[in-house]
Formats: structure tokens, sequence, C-alpha cells
């Protein structure tokens, strides 16, 4: 039967419970805000007693569907102070899956200093571990420590320096099945702050003795339509381009539109785009002995990661993202691959989101603190929030609190949670989930590149981000929302839900789950407090025309108001 | 006619207009709690152009009634994110009130960079001149610099570098009468960052050729009313100690109760308390030449103002509150007088909050950055804040910021402001203050230490609160609190009030004026974001047991929830 692990931090007991039936069309972002709500208090501290530190799976995890295998980790958030789900690829998910584990709950704080590992053996045994010895290590370094102990084949997540110290920039960080590194990040919100504060360095898991059966409800209707998924997702042309090359890809479309940030979101259109584009990032790749169109886990189809080597041919990074390049690159008007990769591995390695990361350099950078495009300038300002020097610590505390510090009146974030890579004066309807999402600003609740809609306009821009919330909220509660992208439609999705689960299904009674996840999602945060002043984006973005297009965000707030009234 | 001066800092236009009949009943606090609500919009950036830097006299100015003239200083606090008024004695508001202004608005940002004084000179012109010569300039300098340009006898508030660098912690300073030093404090809730934002380095006020005339409705009732008042506040044997002493004499109440923080709030008693105590004060002050029973502005009967001189008999600080001695003594275990004199003139200078700063000071010893006791250490860390070191402009960002990035878990802070110097847990009518006043953590808003109600029990407290805040949030806009502690009362004020503005009061009508604030206050606040969810105390207070008492902050939450339902 499927199974829960509840750990409690204070006393160390470890509770083996059964799934709950009514969890079971729950998993990734809507079993967390279920869970959330079911059993965290909003108003509690996030790195106090009463927050919790939960693992889950994804929908489809335990069957051969693409990328099926997502970890989400979730709690309270230190970084915005709401609910938040943070998730990623990497081995971990399938580890749990295989050994029939749907959720992994940390409960209460350690009265004592000692650090743990979790960990689960073979046979599938919990256990506590003396950590102490790891503490200090960086993600890279702690992964080789697990693996010399546990073998090759250990699935790993772990919290580097950043989470260690609770800074409000902190990621867990787990293994890319391609490359054996920790460069696949549940990266948002601080939660490796809340794993710091429950003293665990890392869920170490075992490669399963037997494999959890998943108990189909149809198994023949699910390989069909598991099978459909797959063979729309080979022919989709439109994905080819995140096998061939990954995310980096997009650096041109965004830079045409002048959506990537450039200069802390000036609104500048980054005309030395093309020096960090994909034809830049695919001749380094190449030249190098790199790779492009590797799987950070088994059983994907589109296959979008890749591995960065330096100019020596050794392993640099991986999992290196268009978030990361527009971010850490044309946000500080660096230029230098060389230089962001380099940015993409320490982040990878301290335990930091990149895109917080490289929000928070850009208001340093606005404040004059280091000089915009000073990529050894800004790695120094990383090794400080390596070190825990004071700045480097105020850092840790991410954009919005780095912003204050050096007053910095121009700090782009919402509910203090840095943008990701799009300007939403250039991309309306994305500026619309920016500020209305309960994650805080965040692209996968709901980006608008795509959508059929003239990205400057004001009119249906509220509206476009209402239809792609619920639907990217249920998305990446089942599967990597890139494979979603591809083939998630009313031909493939219903089927799966009656294969797996049973019942009959179509589209909208999917796209339910997901508008009730962010329904739980908004009422934990009212409970915490939030209301609808807390879904704006900074007034910059208001009062600012970007002088690449002359717009601003209009996007009424009326409109703004009414994304989650269905 | 009394007047209001409407300063644009963008355009440099003065305005000035008649003071708005439908507001003579406001003054100070009551008189910002309305202007906001009709001014301001409660989502703005407290940094940003929608901000208003209100300046205002209390109800009485103008007139002789014993301590009527204090300097409200309101707008959105930058440290708080809600509505604030932050009052200080000194001689701007007796220049204010005899010019005939009842208040200053100064609106919106320049465009340049460059800083301004506002000046009103001796005839009741009011200008904005050239100050970029001052900027850099702490607030005992910036009046030493105005004195030798407009002469002695001007009245001057003025920030420092604090707010010249949009600290959250950053006050307005006034001078003190009696010693002429910028001694007076407008201290809480970052208003200084405020003025910083529009560039304003100081107001700087002429004695007025002529003296505007109060239009009594009732001069000889005033006048009995006035004599009356000033009667009893002589005769009031509880407030001797006020004009013998000043407010250091509290502190041997407050440690005998085990009231005053000691150590970050940690709910011990200090055994060491007497050498900071009124007998020890009293000693420097005497053996140096110092003083006690002066007045920081003409005309109060009570004459709590003092003049703290160092061992070789030179002035160090005045305006030496009990506050100072608890939060930058007690609470970081400092036992010094002369010290933490050192530490209170540092702050009147750079123009910070003592209470904020002793309240970061003291998150800084429990994370182990300096240690507990250690002045000299204590007093590096100030002169980081002056000097804007990356730490320094941490601390300037207050004890909640501050303790976040240092990884301190029992920060004493209400919506982000440190409280001032009563431990909640052993007065507990203080702790509802505490937690529900629109204002964050703030005694003034409902101090009960000498409420006729067992500090330790639960029942009664939320009560007692309820009933103290509106007759406090009154009394702060008619006069200084310590006169009204005395002399307030159904026998005075509504003479007062008939004499002032005419009509008929009692005193429930008085109190009236008070909830009607408040309720103001509160709306503003919930216009801006807050919700109940803010009216608590840090978790640590309800789970940590004061060793000194074995109590816990145990008020209820529902009991928070009514304190303003009138």
């Amino acid at each position: 039967l499927l199974k829960v692990l509840r750990i409690n931090a204070k006393t160390r007991k470890i509770d083996v419970e059964q799934y709950k039936d009514e969890y079971r069309l729950l998993g990734g972002r809507s079993l967390i805000s279920q869970v959330m709500s079911d059993e965290v208090n909003p108003t509690c501290d996030p790195l106090g007693a009463e927050n919790k530190l939960i693992f889950c799976t994804s929908l489809f995890a335990g069957t051969p569907l693409s990328a099926a295998h997502r970890l989400s980790v979730g709690g309270k958030s230190p970084l915005t102070g709401g609910i938040k789900e943070a998730n990623s690829g990497g081995t971990t998910a399938t580890a749990m899956a295989r050994h029939g584990i749907k959720m992994i709950i940390v409960e209460d704080l350690p009265e004592s200093e000692e650090w743990s590992l979790l960990k689960i053996s073979a046979d599938g045994t919990p256990e506590l571990l003396p950590a102490d010895e790891y503490v200090g290590l960086n993600t890279y370094d702690m992964v080789d420590k697990m693996k010399e102990r546990f073998g090759d084949s250990v699935a790993v997540t772990a919290i580097g320096k950043a989470g260690e110290r609770g800074y409000r920039n902190s990621s867990l960080q787990s293994i890319d099945h391609a490359t054996g590194k920790p460069s696949r990040a549940a990266a948002r919100g601080g939660m490796g702050a809340v794993m710091g504060a429950k003293k665990i360095k890392a869920v170490v898991i075992e490669k399963s003795n037997e494999r959890y059966a998943f108990p189909y409800a149809d198994k023949e209707k699910f390989s069909a339509a598991s099978k459909k998924f797959a063979e729309i997702l080979r022919n989709n042309e439109g994905m080819k381009w995140l096998h061939e090359v990954g995310t980096p890809a997009i650096t041109e479309i965004t830079s045409g539109m002048s959506v990537i940030p450039y200069r802390n979101f000036s609104g500048e259109t980054n005309k030395k785009a093309s020096a960090i584009g994909p034809g830049a990032y695919m001749e380094k790749i190449h030249s190098r002995g790199g790779k492009t169109g590797e799987t950070c886990q088994v059983g994907c189809v589109i296959q979008c990661s890749g591995c960065y080597n330096d100019a020596n041919g050794e392993y640099l990074t991986s999992g290196f993202e268009y978030e990361t390049v527009a971010l850490c690159g044309s946000n500080l008007d660096i230029d230098d691959l060389d230089v962001i990769a380099r940015m993409d591995r320490l982040c990878d390695d301290i335990g930091l989101d990149t895109m917080e990361t490289g929000g928070t350099l850009g208001v340093c950078m606005e404040a004059g603190k280091i000089a915009w495009g000073d990529g050894e300038a800004a790695i120094t300002l990383l090794e400080e929030m390596n070190e825990g020097t004071e700045f480097g610590r105020l850092l840790g505390q991410g954009t919005y609190e780095a912003g204050k510090a050096l007053g910095v009146k121009r700090i782009p974030t919402v509910k203090r949670q840095s943008l990701s890579a799009y300007d939403p004066r250039n991309l309306k309807g994305t500026g619309v989930t920016y500020a209305t999402s309960a994650m805080g600003a965040d692209h996968t609740s709901g980006l608008t590149l795509e959508a059929p809609i003239d990205p400057l306009a004001v009119e249906g821009q509220a509206d476009t981000s209402k239809f792609l919330q619920p639907m990217m909220a249920i998305a990446d509660s089942m599967m990597c929302i890139f494979n979603w992208f591809s083939a998630g439609s009313p031909e493939t999705i219903p089927g799966l839900m009656e294969g797996a689960y049973g019942g009959e299904w179509d589209f909208d009674k999917v796209l339910g789950l997901g508008r009730e996840a962010i329904l739980r999602e908004r009422a934990f945060n009212e409970a915490a407090g939030f209301t609808s002043k807390d879904d704006r984006l900074p007034e910059f973005f208001l009062n600012e025309k970007s002088p690449a297009s002359g717009q601003v965000f209009d996007v009424k707030d009326e409109e703004l108001d009414n994304v989650f009234k269905y």
C-alpha cells in the first residue's frame, strides 16, 4: 500500500502511515495544498515548530508516463510568508515511487543542535542518522559523500550552506539522472531554510529492493493513453527545440520581444542578447564535449537536460536553464555564458535559487554596489553568500531585503519573491500571474509566452492568466510541465486519469482539480494574513514605461481581483 | 487664520492653504489619521511618490496649557507598512503654533538628486532652499549649522544619515529647549526615511514676528480649566518623580516586576538592574553637573527633561529616557550608564530610534555576533550604522530584518516594529496593546504599568488595553501624555475642550475622538493589507515561559480581536 512517512524532528519518532484514500486524486502541488490546509497553522513561523516540510511525488508517479516523477517540496515559505510548493526533476521522486512512498512529512523542531540524515534503506526502513559530520558541506560535496557511503545508485535531496543558515533564498538540490550531479533544484521560496530549521541535511533513498506496483484502475486504458501521450510528444515539432537545445533556446524569443529582463528589469532591450542566445550556447556545448538532449529522470520522452563544460572540457554545470541565463546573465548585463554557468554551478552548490539570486544581484548593481556586467564581482558576491559574511547573509535574505537595505526603489518582487525572467510590461498576462499567484512571482504558475494574445494588449490578459493558472496547477501536480505543454490535452489527460484512478473524466473535470488546489492555496494565504493588496506588481512597473515598448503594466486591479472567481 | 503648508517635492511648489474647519477637533495623532485616510493611498510604497510626510501640532497647540506643543510626524511607515504617527517634544511645534501653522504636508518625490531645507522665515514665508552642502551631516552638526546660519532661536527638525539612507530605523530629531540639542526624537516607524526619500534634510522655522492668537470659543473658561490642570499637576505626588528624576525613575519598578527586558527579552530578571537604576542615574547626574527637572519645551509644568554629562563634566546627551536605558542597557546586559548614554547620543545624532536600535543589538547578541554586555562592541555596531557599512545598513533595517539575516528565532517585534521596554509575559495588558495597536509594538498606545490589575493575570488585560488605547490616542493628540497621566480627567479635559473649541463636552465624548482616530488607523491598515493575523505577538512569548515568573503571554486571540469592537 502507498505509504506516508511522518518524521518528528523533536522526538525523532518515525511513523509509517497509509496514504489516505481521500488524497488519491492529489499529487505534487495539489497534494501540498491539501496537506497544508489540513495540518499547518497558516500563521505559524515558517522556521518554527508548527511549520511542516512536506515531500511528495506527482499524481502519475509510479507509472511509466513520460516525466511523471516530479519531486514537490511544500510548507509555509520563509520568503513569502505564504504557502509554497517548489518542485524539481531529478531522481528522488522516482526513488520514492519505487518504495511506494507518496509523501514524507517532517514535523516540529529538534531540541538539540544535532543534524540528521533521513535515510530510507533498500528494504524500505526509514531512519534518522547522525549528520553533524556533513554540516558545512555544499551540495556537490554532499552528494559525493552520500554516494561514497551508500553507493552510486542512491537518490539524494540535500541543502547546502544557504539552507543550513536559514537564508530566505535557499533551495533543495536533487541529483540529475544524466550527470549524477545535484543540479535539479526545488528552488523557490526558501524551502531549504525550512529543512535547515528542522536540521535535516539530506534525504537519502537507496534503490528499492522491490518495486511498488501502481494500483491501476484499468491498466490497459492507462497504457493506451500513455502511449498516445508519448507519441504526441515525439511528433510535437514545437518541443523538439527543448530536446535539442533545452530551455536556453527561448532566449532568442524573449530578447526579441524585450521580455528578457535587462539591467534589473529596466524594460530596455538587451541588444547583446545574442551573446547568450541559443547559438552561442550550442557552440559552447558542442565545442567542449558538453551535451544536450539528456534526461534528468528516467523515462522522459523530451529529455531537455544538458551538461555544460568549461573551456578545458571539464564538467562545469548542468540543469542550466533559461531562467538562469536571463536573470544571472541578461538582468545583470553579463554576456559571458561561462561566467553565468559558473554562477549556476555556485547556486546549485550553495543551494540557492538562481532566479532569486539574479534578482538580488540586480538590485546590488542598481545600487552601484558592483558594476553592471561585472561577472567576476557578481561571483565574489556569491562567494560572500557561500562564506556567510555579513553582506552575504543579507544577500541570502533575497532581492526584497537586499534592495531595501541598499536603498533601491525598483525592487522586482511580488510577495517578496523575485520575478522570474519575463518583464511584465511586455508580457502582461505573465504579469497577471506574477501578481496573483499564491506562490509569489512565478512563471510556472501561468506563463503566457505562447498564449494566442498580443503580449502588449491590456484586454484579455487577466482572462488568459485565469485560464492558465488552474491548468498549470494541475499540470504541475501530474507531471513535468514541459511534457504537459506538448501533450496535455482533452485527448490524453482524461484517459490517463481513468486508467490510473478510475471514474469518468473530461478535461474540465481535470482542470477542476487545479481550481480546487488554487482555492486551497488562496485560503491558506488569506488565513496567513494575505489580502488583495498582496496581489499587485511593484509600483515601478505601473509608473515607468518600458523604453523598449513604451508600455507600463496597465491591467486594472479589479481584473487582478477577479482571476480566481471561477 | 490657521494655515496648512503643502509642499510638492517634485514641482517645488508651496501652497499655503487654510486649515479646514472640519479638522478643527483634530490634532496630532488624530489629525494624522484623518489626513492619511483622506489623502494617502494605503497600498502606496512608503518611500514612493504617493506617500506623504505630514507634520502637525497637537490639539491645544497655541494655548498656554502645560506641554501642549507636541510635534506629530505622520505617513505610511517603511518599517511596519502601516499608518504611523510618531511624536516628540522639543521646540518645533511651538514654533509652528506661533506662526499659525497647523500642518505641513510634503508630497511626491523630487526628480533631481538635489536636497532641500524647508525654511519658514520670521515673517511666515515658506521656501525650499538648496541643502546639498548639509548632506552627510548628522543631527548635532546639522543643528549647529542651522543656528550659525539662521540664529540661535531657530527651531529645527532634521534627519541624520539614517534617514538620508532610507533606514527603516530612522527618526526625526528636534531641538530640546533646555539644552538646545537635537535630542527630541519622533523615533518610531522609520519616518526619517520618508523625509529622506523626499530629500528634505531639515525643517527650519524662525521665530515668528507676530504670534498667532488662538481663537478661543471661551477664553475665560479655557484659562480656568488650564489653571486647574496646572494645579492638579503641581500637586500630583505621583508625577514629582518625573520632575525630579525623569523617566529613568521607573527602571526600579520594571526590574522589580521582571518587566524590563533582559538579554533580548529572555524573561529573566535583570539582577544587576540597580547599576542602571534611578539611584545610579541620579548619582551620575549630580556628581558631574548634569541636570534634571528641565523642560523640552516652553510652558511645561512637569519638566522631566535632563542633561547627562560625561565623567569630565562635559555634555554627553539629553532626552535620555527609560526606554533607552532599558533597551540599549538591560536588554543587552550592559550595566554601564555612561556607555548607554553614549549610545543614546549616537542614536540621536545619526537619527535612529533608540528602542529599535536596542532591539536590533539584542538580536545581534543573541546570534553571537557580539557578546552580551559588551558595550564597546555595541557602540562599534552603531558606528557601522553611522558609516553605512554593509552590515550597518542591514542593522539599519531594524530588528526584524537583522534578526532574520542572522538566523535568530526570537525576534521581539510586532508588525516588524521592535517592542519597547516591557516584557509582555509579565505585563500582559501592555502585550495586548503591543499586539493590536495599528502602530506596531508601542507602549505609548496603552501602557498598563500603572493599571489597577495584576500584571500576570489573564483576565481583564484585553479590557484594560481596550479602555486605555482610545484614551491614549486622544491624549497623544492633545498634549504630552505625561501631563495627561497626572491631570487628564473628567474634571479638566471637558473644560479645556469647551474653552478652546466650544460646544458641550464630557469625558466620554472626548474619548470618542480617540476611538474615531483608532478606527481610522485600523481602516487604513486594513486597506493596506493588514488582518487580525498581524495583531499577534511573536510566537516565542506564547511558547517560552518567562523564567522569572513562569508565565507565557496567554491572552486569547479572540480577546485580541475584540479590542477595537466599541
